[in-house]
């Protein structure tokens, strides 16, 4: 007989069968009831001893992170709170675990603690949910493009190219440090390092997309990209996982389309297949903010606040309507944004997204038509501004609670005012002569985003610390497991 | 009017109808049939132009590469090799393409020469075909897994940990090699590094693995994995993608028919979805094999392979009744082996892999049970071995023509034989205490193993060059793009 996995055991009607379930304890009771969970659900399943019938000895191991399994049979409970359970014949502990020294307890954990031993939070009901949603999400986003027939590209880690100037890098390397080759004036000789070249891990796969992009039409990244930069916040990471498509032939409107409707489709999976995940995580969203002030708890509950997103579509409007309504907003007159909005051409900071996304349009926001000098040398520029007031075709997708989750363009097709650009701004042109071929050979119009995958993650959990939603984060001076 | 993709319109019967059509210039015969192609299916469509009322000028720029968009009608095809084609009313160039310096022509290039423009080779039908099949890979390993229950771990990338062993690993730094921070003794000083240690390139995300399916049960995990090895086969790359399920409660059986059912379940799901690639890739490899003498060519080809594959059980036997078939097969006996099969201990060198599999048995294999001396630290201890031949439950599968595509093994639980175990081989057990974690709360019986994915693409493909089946490929001294 081969064991049953405990998601299946909770919807089974034929009472009466012996089952086999594996999983760990989690609750001990009475010295009868084993809450047992095996991760195919939130939900555990109880097992009932005998403890009359059963060696005092094998009861004392049944502790909370014990594995077990048991062999029983699937009768319908009489107790409160669970509809099946079994009542065992065997019971047999494959792994103890020694209550003194194992560290989750069956009470309330705090998020800080639970980091510090990511490899055993796992074991718990919020980061149970919390990865559970996003694998969902993960694979809605590949079934959302297969199902588009879009082409999944595993663009490179490993990079020669440092142009794309989107943070810093990591190096990769051979070298040891302690004998560096030399060039005869005294640079590094990366011709000796394993590539021949001075190498990094990526920052974007976008570059590597366009390419394909040029060929199969519509092409998307969904890989782990790299930022060396020493921000301890709870919305950035050195290691994070990147969703990045790219399509021929369509302009800045088709973008936005297809990236509103990539984000509603991933909500709607989550929340069609996520129900319990998602339910469990709200509750647990209540039960925080019952410590906050009325005025500072969310309008919404998590599952609302999802569903609101749903149902309303996406406010379009531009970088320059933008700063009007910023430039004449309360907290810009009455001095309150840490960086006060003057003129067109600022930079937008967190605080005049999340103004604009949470306080005036209550909505997700996409700006779009910024200056041209904030942004990268791939964006396709405006025809016909004013000099000064130069633009190009981005689009950002704002998010209320997490700001940035999406930030794409329009690609520059034209050959010259793309090779003038990257000029102007002292990229090697030479070096990306590869990238400007497909302005060289038949170049479209094309456009593309990037969405970060874990900041998605964080908006479906309503989790707020970005080190919550990937397994084994990676932040300065920590690399741990 | 939007466009439509020329795989739908290949597929359409209500001619009459308005078409945009957007892609590239495939070929362009008798100033009249334009063949195009948008990347979304190997075939083109023929667009016909009247060359009689279009401006000659418009016509030269008609170019192979050239981006063109031709609205029209479409239209039952007269002619021979299309059923459909469209009668063009507007025909506009949106990218030029110089014939003259355009590295593609329309005639066959040798995979060398594109491997050298490999951002232009997406471009070929070739080409199209293995990265549409490498897609449709992706995507049935996710849906397989998906539909199973397991739960998509994304494992670190950059890694604090060096004691994985599979192989030599890259550094991954943000030290100046110009001002390298020392200890007082004149080592490095890599609190000073970014992580606050010494970090590398994963090699594996196994051992985190192992966390998740303490908690989750079944996860796997699908992403780049990297070795420092100075090898420059046609099998081997420095940056590759592997999947790696960990299954909690599997045994080496468990784990062997799960290993057998996905990759069976890939090969079905590549040869339903991707007939039109498959086909022409089996043309491709026959033209190719007609260079070669009759008893050199393959007996099945490409479609019949996979099939065959289907169709039969992988043969299982163990490392020990390998040897004996190999210590007494003809070309051990006549020393036609570069390494000689004496003595059990032996590791099986890929020659010897490629007998069994080729020659022997004709058929996929699984070898299980090899000396422990010769496989990792990790692996399950077989009970009552003799001493001197003590074997662990590893388990590899060899596919003809590519040797090992899976290797696994069900994973030492027993905390007591894992920790001698490491002392034995040096490895730093108090570096590792998060993974002896899981054996010492709750520890059960589990397996897992590692598919190379770019091997599995090479067999689907019958490409020969795992640089010809990744879009970037990284080896030593060239990471180009």
């Amino acid at each position: 007989m081969s064991r049953t996995k405990i998601k299946d055991l909770l919807n089974a009607t034929d009472f009466g069968q012996q089952v086999i379930v594996k999983g760990w304890v989690r609750t001990f009771r009475n010295n009868q009831f084993i809450a047992i969970n095996d991760g195919s659900t939130l939900n555990n399943i109880q097992a009932v001893v005998d403890f009359a019938s059963t060696d005092e000895a094998l009861l004392k191991r049944v502790t909370t992170g014990a594995a077990v399994s048991v062999t029983g049979e699937l009768v319908e409970s009489l107790g409160k709170g669970q509809r099946v359970e079994i009542k065992v014949t065997e019971l047999e502990i494959l792994g103890d675990s020694d209550a003194e020294k194992y560290p989750l307890q069956p009470k309330k954990h705090s998020l800080e603690f639970l980091r510090e031993i990511a490899h055993l939070r796992f074991r718990t009901n919020t980061f149970n949910a919390v990865f559970k949603i996003r694998h969902a999400l993960a694979f809605a986003v590949h079934k959302f493009f297969n199902d588009k027939g879009f082409v999944y590209m595993h663009t490179p880690i490993i990079t020669g190219s440092d142009a794309e100037g989107a943070g810093e890098m990591f190096r990769v390397t051979t070298i040891d440090f302690d004998s560096v080759p030399r060039n005869e004036d005294g640079t590094v000789n990366y011709k000796e390092d394993f590539f021949g070249k001075s190498t990094n891990l990526t920052v974007s796969g976008q570059l590597e997309g366009e390419l394909a992009a040029m060929a199969f039409g519509e092409v998307y990244t969904f890989g782990p990209t790299f930022r060396a930069e020493n921000s301890n916040t709870t919305r950035h990471l050195a290691e994070f996982w990147m969703i990045e498509p790219e399509m021929a032939f369509y302009d800045i409107h088709d973008n936005m389309d297809l990236a509103e409707e990539l984000l509603k489709y991933v909500i709607r999976y989550a929340l069609d297949n996520c129900s319990d995940e998602l339910e469990f995580l709200k509750n647990r969203l209540l039960e925080e903010e019952k410590q906050k002030a009325q005025n500072e708890r969310s309008e919404l509950d998590l599952i609302a606040k999802l569903n609101f997103c749903l149902e309303n579509n996406f406010e379009r409007l531009t970088y320059t309507e933008a700063i009007n309504i910023l430039k004449s907003s309360k907290p810009n007159q009455k001095k309150q944004f840490k960086y006060l909005i003057d003129d067109w051409g600022a930079d937008l900071q967190s605080e005049h997204e999340r103004y604009l996304v949470e306080k005036h349009f209550k909505k997700p926001v996409i700006l779009t038509d910024y200056p041209a000098a904030i942004k990268s040398f791939y964006m396709r520029r405006n025809d016909g501004d004013v000099s000064g007031k130069e633009t190009v075709r981005a689009m950002d997708i704002l998010f209320p609670g997490i700001g940035e989750i999406v930030g794409g363009s329009q690609r520059e097709e034209r050959l010259d005012v793309l090779q003038k650009r990257m000029e102007d701004l002292h990229i090697p042109v030479g070096e990306m002569d590869w990238y400007l071929d497909t302005r060289r050979f038949g170049s479209a119009p094309h456009s593309g985003f990037g969405l970060g995958f874990e900041r998605l993650v964080l908006f479906v959990t309503g989790m707020t610390n970005i080190r919550d939603v990937i397994p084994f984060p990676r932040t300065p001076k920590n690399a741990e497991f």
